[in-house]
């Protein structure tokens, strides 16, 4: 069998690796599982425009993040380290309808930059405030397509020039079903085309 | 300063670590450039629906694989291993307009399962084939939904029970500007519920 020989294999959501993040979010009513923070485990998200910036989470109808979004049309994403992804895998499990998730994750829900309502995660390495600009119902899921508003991230991830260093988050990332830590750095945007003096500074 | 402690940064596009592929077209035009085969690398991709399985690509209107996918309503996604991050890189840099990227590369174009028109690249691990539902203007990108009707993997992938083994694909995934080879296995999915056997079994 050549390397390359092909197997048509059944039709499903076969992108991979893809990111996996952890979205708060908080209702305005009063009532109690709506008025308290929730948060949802989304792996099918992704950054969609450049200027302005936007990303998109898609969600399932039948999730009670789906219910607060939709009212608020507010939420934050929150970058996912090593520390944070048994919280993270448990928050994609169970549902904010029958349990207070910060509580029961032990992790602590600050006020979000920029947002009226949703919170952040405060032992996320990076959160991303975003208000919803539309939703399009696409079958199984709603997509949800939102201006990026404030970003903060953990001081330690920034050196001396401001500069953001991501590596030190140690993110994690989903591919088929499981979850991983980043691996060996193999180069940079535009390192096919870059010098050799570039290439030995920036992967050693 | 406490290991939490926030700085807020610039609003940008800060969803990390993102998938990134390698999309094949073609256009169905007889001139030149736009009848050969092109690749273009893209980041701002994500799965978007389950059921039916679709997922979403953006795109510059400057950009020649724009072009002709507007035209042909087809594209595939070519995931990317670490033997093809460098390839996957130079045709994130070059244009179609000017070069024959699969010429360029010396990757092999072939006919991909469902299309009319787009190619998918053989040395790819996994091709998936896109036909476009719809188009949305976002601001610099244009956001492309699309349906997967088809998905051809490497046969080296499956085990004797036709399971997919991505692992050993080693796909490569981009963080704030770099390609990275997945690192450890963390856990899986439900894991943060699971028996301690389940855990031991999956995870060793």
């Amino acid at each position: 069998m050549a390397k390359h020989d092909k197997t048509q294999i059944g039709v499903s959501t076969i992108l991979n690796p893809v990111p996996v993040v952890m979205v708060s979010c908080c209702g305005k009513d009063k009532s109690d599982s709506l008025s308290r923070p929730d948060i949802v485990t989304v792996a099918w998200t992704g950054t969609v425009n450049s200027e302005p910036p936007m990303l998109s989470i898609s969600l399932r109808k039948s999730r009670h993040s789906h219910l607060l979004i939709s009212d608020t049309r507010e939420f934050v994403v929150n970058l996912v380290s090593k520390s944070l992804a048994k919280s993270c895998d448990f928050c994609g499990v169970k549902s904010g309808r029958d349990i207070d998730k910060f509580e029961a994750t032990g992790l602590t829900a600050i006020p979000a930059e920029g947002m009226n309502f949703a919170v952040a995660i405060k032992e996320s390495p990076v959160n991303i405030s975003c208000r919803v600009r539309s939703v399009t119902e696409l079958g199984s899921h709603d997509l949800f397509i939102a201006d990026i508003v404030a970003v903060n991230a953990d001081s330690y991830l920034l050196d001396d020039t401001g500069r953001l260093n991501l590596d030190k988050a140690m993110l994690v990332s989903y591919n088929h079903g499981e979850y991983f830590l980043p691996g060996k750095k193999i180069g940079f945007f535009g390192y096919s085309v870059a010098s050799e003096d570039v290439i030995k500074r920036r992967l050693g």
